[in-house]
């Protein structure tokens, strides 16, 4: 019997244990207030800190909080922001959770996007909803917060859209078995769920009996025959591709918690590795056979033929979004590709539902060798600066600029625009994190991300949390700069000053008076929003390569000891060769003349 | 036959026209594209503004938004903020609708907890989301602003809980009477309605024929026979209550447009008139016979006794929310209350389905004389500046004296929290609107709101707008005041820093740090967010009594010709009378112990 078989039939073991042991929980031992109840469960996820708004409704719930000795209430400016910071700290904090609370209707319609987009990029959050009491479900008074005709169930209409799963707890009786159940979603399926609190059922007393087995994030196990019999299929693939064997990692190899598993396998065989934008960083970009960013068509030339020459692609927790594959141009046909996902597995054109990758990954890694693949010589992944004669901060040059300040383990965080885009070349040292959110793309999204990124890199042990934002980007969710005070975090945020929504610009109406903004003064903003006397923070304007140049040289300035926002003043029109390319594919596709 | 009924049927003759005229539309007959026909019903609708932030699947829509010799773009910083400001816009220029375009799922969700709060209030609101064309519709690519899993129908189910009807305008051939047909519900029901815009067929060309015929805001008439019992039965009660009868107007006299028929009724008769409130200045509350707020056991006890006692209560529009009935305290037995509403009246016990109010007034004004109750003493609605002996700004202090500084036709504005029942004791002079959110109280809500009601109040020439709104609900929603500044809005903005969400604290954790907030600069965030050289806005912070008083004398603040800010230092745990009292019934039902 393989390791791999004992570890399911452990995994098995231990939920039918749990299964038991909730059947044979004794009443009233170490009864638990179904609010700690709840916090019990965060804190063994490992869990340290709570964003959300207060709100009637979510008060109650709150006071535990705020109590609690190991989970912190970060109260935030709102609630989009808040469902934005969860995300961002679930991503960086790996085997953990982000974890909202808000209240009903106006607290958690707010947050709705944040959650939606958590879910696209599979990003496992929890959203707590505080709401009225069960008594008050039933009778539905016309109370604050409601749509005024009764309906009290909308608000999880439109939730459910947009969970993986629901808990509507609505008794003691089930609550703890709810909560159980949705973390374990949560968990497993690196979704979002949603949870809703009454006022009630917050300080009812529960059995803590479950507490004692902790929840399992283990996928269920695959089927060994399926499974042995997909190995086979691609241990001959790979043979019959005389190991030209090329592997391509994406945004599942992180979100579904396989990094280690792919690092075993890419170091026992040697096989070039690349990356589509999404996977960045999935793997060290500082690895000897680590190539690049794939991006379909609009890849680097050497890339792009690397990868689509190869006999096989070995693609791991692929999402082939439009701008994570330039426009979906990938050109490597299926014939020639084995696809490894989180719940399925995909071998040339045959589909293997429920054979997941975690598990299939080490045994894959055991059938092969180190390869001739191995000494295939990997396009040179680097990104020089270039000579420019002017002094203008240009995309071209600042990007390949930052790329020699950032630092081992740090957290680096693109915004949705030239950032995203213009970061994609630029390799990443070692242990760094790479956060972005290139499919759903929700301008202003890493304000959020970037403060619950921090604390997150504060728990594990990461360097610098740096982050660069468009200043169309910054307007949306500004104030949330203020949490990052308040909480002591020390970003370092370039804000890109371009005058205006420059990935708009590019994918349409490049001089409408619409892709403008308010010029604000970005450098007074840390100030303003809560840095009374000027020694909490630090801002910078930077105008030209020489003042960028110096900046990033000053010690002080890298050691990063308390947060810092850098102006730096670029072109309007320019952008980095990544998105004026991919916007000029998008804009074919976004037909504005009849079809 | 009655002029009413005259009028029913001359509605009714134009809507057949209108059908005829669709049947007969000649093709090719001054072809229009579709997003030329959308903003061409927007203007008869008297829209002048729209709100939303550029987003990819919305730009080639926005071309014609900005080329629109009529209607203006207001690019908001984020989409919460422009819903709200449509919902401003749509409050303070009856009449008219508020519009709001956003992008496809990214756009869309930010927005919708400001639909649906104009859901819950009864606000007409167009959200135009941007969405990809019909064939990526048909074809569901992973396009960015997707979650991933083909869903392209998620945002769509999830706007249906709070838009009254949706177009999801799939081809040109119906592209016309879909548009019609979502308008026509906005107006005639004051609801917001949900319009999808795919990007293909924004330059679709289709017949104008129909944009001949303006579309209809009346509301389906009365069948005249029951129309005839129910006006018998009103009178009948008005006879045998010997005139000791007393009128009521809430919030649907304003949303449902019958203020000019209300006027009507209460000059004839003389009745005393009292205000729900969220009916507060659909009166004139400087009326010789208006006699101030009713809000059930939390009423002063001269109006509480004389709404309580009379032996009938015409109630005009009444919408029945906690915080607009002292918590549901009504101490008005239904066997003495008539309820008028916009599609159904209440008699007593009995309900009559279909019998709105917009026809049912004027005959019931025919039908009823000056009364005796026209001598009825009303009690005096005023609001004495106390004396108080320190020069602490107080709660009690602070509302009176504002009223001393309110001229007419002021639009004046009120945040849920302190301000929202603060202002509720404060007489509005002559011609003044009173905004405020309630029913559905989502805190930031008056910044956005703020906006479009500035907007507004331009239209309808309108004098000043006076925003109140406390510190923590400022932070949700700062941003806007850039788009304040950037289109030369002059509000006078008041920002009660009390350090706090007051309104949290009174609810539950009196002395807990979740009701703490960051403190900004608040008096620097006009400079900071679009002021760049500090000529466009003042600033000011008001410490003591002597202070703000000195400042509402200064003709020059009191000439509002720039927008302005006062910061005004307010203790943290001072709170109006009304809030208090709310709080505590509140917190009584908000049953945070096991029931």
């Amino acid at each position: 019997m393989s390791t791999q078989t004992a570890t399911s039939l452990q995994a098995e073991v231990n939920r039918l244990r749990l299964q038991l042991e909730s059947l044979q929980a004794k009443d009233g031992s170490e009864p638990i207030n179904v609010g700690d109840y709840l916090l019990a469960r965060l804190e063994q996820l490992k869990v340290t800190k709570m964003f959300g708004v207060p709100g009637d409704f979510n008060l109650g719930f709150l006071d535990l909080v705020e109590d609690h000795p190991s989970i912190d209430w970060v109260g935030n400016c709102n609630e989009l922001n808040a469902a934005y910071a969860a995300d961002g700290y679930a991503r960086v904090k790996e085997h953990s959770i982000g974890v909202v609370l808000t209240t009903f209707g106006v607290g958690e319609l707010s947050a709705i996007n944040g959650i939606a987009g958590a879910f696209s990029e599979m990003v496992p959050v929890l959203h707590i909803a505080g709401v009225p009491s069960i008594s008050q479900q039933k009778t539905k008074p016309m109370l604050h917060h409601t749509l005024g005709d009764g309906r009290y169930d909308a608000y999880i209409k439109a939730a459910e859209n947009f969970s993986i799963s629901t808990a509507i707890l609505t008794d003691k009786a089930t609550a703890a078995t709810e909560i159980d159940r949705v973390l374990t979603d949560c968990i497993t399926r690196a979704r979002p769920v949603y949870l809703t609190l009454p006022t009630n059922l917050v300080y009812e007393k529960i059995s803590s009996e479950r507490l004692k087995i902790p929840l399992s994030r283990l996928p269920p196990p695959n089927d060994p025959d399926t499974e042995s019999f997909v190995l086979d299929e691609v241990v001959k693939l790979v043979k019959d591709a005389a190991d030209d064997v090329v592997i391509l990692v994406d945004a599942c190899a992180i979100r579904h918690d396989v990094r280690a598993e792919v690092n075993e396998l890419i170091t026992k065989t040697g096989y070039p590795v690349f990356s589509a934008p999404m996977g960045k960083t999935a793997v060290s970009e500082n690895y000897e056979r680590y190539g690049g960013i794939y991006v379909g068509s609009i890849s680097h030339p050497d890339i792009k033929e690397q990868v689509e020459s190869a006999k096989l692609i070995l693609s791991i927790g692929c999402l082939k979004s439009d701008f994570n594959t330039g426009n979906f141009t990938y050109s490597i046909p299926t014939a020639r590709t084995v696809e490894l996902h989180s719940d399925h597995t995909k071998v040339q054109f045959a589909a293997y539902q429920g054979i997941g990758m975690k598990e299939l990954l080490p045994l894959l890694t055991a059938r092969l060798e180190r390869s001739a693949a191995s000494n295939v010589t990997i396009p040179d992944f680097s990104a020089a600066v270039p000579n420019e004669a002017d002094d203008v901060i240009s995309q071209a040059w600042f990007w390949p600029k930052m790329g020699t300040f950032f630092k081992p383990k740090d957290v680096i965080i693109a915004e949705t625009g030239t950032s995203s885009f213009g970061i994609l070349d630029i390799p990443l040292p070692e242990g760094s994190v790479f956060v972005s959110q290139i499919l759903w793309g929700s301008i202003g999204w890493t304000i959020g991300s970037t403060l619950g990124a921090a604390f997150a890199a504060q728990d594990v042990g990461l360097n610098r949390t740096i982050l660069f934002i468009g200043d169309g980007s910054l307007q949306l969710t500004v104030q949330e700069l203020s949490s990052m005070l308040r909480h002591k975090l020390k970003p370092i945020i370039f804000v890109l000053n371009n005058s205006g929504y420059t990935i708009e610009r590019f994918l349409h109406g490049k001089h409408r008076k619409y892709n403008d903004i308010a010029n604000w003064k970005w450098t007074s903003l840390l100030s303003v929003l809560g840095d009374q006397d000027g020694t909490l923070s630090k801002s910078y304007t930077v105008n030209n390569k020489e003042e960028l140049s110096a900046l990033l040289q000053d010690a002080t300035f890298a050691k990063a000891d308390k947060i810092q926002l850098v102006e730096v003043m670029m072109p309007m029109h320019d952008a980095p060769r990544a998105l004026v390319q991919q916007a000029e594919l998008s804009g074919k596709t976004n037909a504005y003349v009849a079809i």
